[in-house]
């Protein structure tokens, strides 16, 4: 499936922005040479919320904390109702076609952004360029329900998908998931914080593979282990 | 991850209370011996609404035209809202920890269902026990959007994961997924229809392996391909 790239494109625009940080780190030069580079005024989702629990907050402040001395940096993250240019970049990556009527492209949303605050996904990734990782800490809400207290495998996988796919593109701009391969060991209780811990494995010409662990705060847990296989988008190249 | 073995305890008592259907086709003798049997009010979420495309109701139409003969059948579909008794059943498989306060519990929404009508998961299955298949009839809404105009790759993923999951439940009883593998072919059209095609490949003890593919409404469009592989959940063992 094509990853979220429009998010991901937003993404790259304001860590471009960021003074000193004219180039997305790791990327590859030329990547993502169509974006452009207007004012974001969304809200960033991925900073701390009232419905976070003390345990999403103390992680947020331990990953900050290692995001100042400039080896790890904090994904800024926004509910993306898509501008006109960014609809415009992603039409290179799909010869133009979006399928959707335009009426109603503004009342999409992305898919893990869409609930209300604490109801659904809260995550925050953090990605460190030397060491090829994205780290993803996030909480599932009460409207992510599977067995009666658990998370759903699928709002795992998601999850799981966002976050490889994240440290893919953060490799190598954007990017279509090709493959997911999970394997759940113990479920993840409701509403608890767990930390989904990816690295780039390997790149073969534009084939990224990513690999990603799931577990409890106190790291005492492996609920999950997961791959994937991301496929680099090549602007005006048709994928479909 | 520990499959929606509530939701679907809720669809084995409405199975085994229709007329003729005391007990669920293709079930193992003296599975989900733990389930009581009070009654169903909640509303089927598997039946036409006004948010379900033209594309929806046709195959609708379709399968339930299959189930006429008895070859098919429909499964029903809830909210859940879990009820005490659903719960206590499902503590028969985690040794009585479900982790989430009980004033919690009743807020919780199963994740499938957990969108206002037409704007995430709209989705009918169907079985066939002599062909141990499993088909899922589905649209996303606008609120499961990935890159803009299209199905986010996690919201496939879960779609996938119940199809599978549901396909080993009708053969074995509840099951939790052990592995899920998925392989993205083309993307899938926001808000358009897909049809999951699901079969029961092989039977090893507890485990059960489910194997799917993802097509366009016309079949012409191969969009996805996976498997997974279920284990049976044993009521009165621990899992966690």
């Amino acid at each position: 499936m094509l990853r979220s790239c429009a998010a991901r494109l937003r993404t790259l625009r304001v860590l471009r922005r960021q003074p000193g940080d004219a180039r997305l780190p790791g990327s590859q030069p030329g990547s993502g040479r169509s974006f452009s580079f207007e004012d974001v005024t969304e809200k960033d989702q991925a900073l701390p919320k009232p419905s976070w629990s003390k345990d999403l907050r103390l992680l947020f402040d331990k990953f900050m904390k290692k995001c100042e001395d400039g080896s790890w940096k904090r994904l800024p993250s926004y509910k993306t109702s898509y501008t006109t240019s960014t609809i415009q970049d992603i039409r290179a990556f799909f010869s133009g076609s979006i399928p959707l009527k335009e009426e109603l492209m503004s009342q999409a949303r992305l898919f893990t952004r869409s609930f209300e605050d604490g109801l659904g996904f809260e995550y925050v990734m953090f990605y460190n360029d030397d060491e090829k990782r994205v780290v993803c800490i996030c909480q599932g809400g009460l409207y992510l329900q599977g067995p009666p207290g658990f998370l759903h495998g699928g709002a795992l996988a998601t999850l799981i998908d966002i976050t490889l796919g994240t440290n893919a593109m953060v490799a190598g701009g954007p990017v279509m998931t090709a493959n997911l391969d999970i394997s759940f060991k113990r479920p993840v209780p409701l509403c608890s914080v767990v930390v989904i811990n990816s690295q780039l494995d390997k790149v073969e010409g534009r084939k990224f593979f990513v690999s990603c662990n799931v577990r409890s705060v106190d790291e005492q847990t492996l609920h999950t282990e997961g791959t994937g296989l991301f496929i680099k988008l090549e602007p005006g190249k048709s994928l479909i």
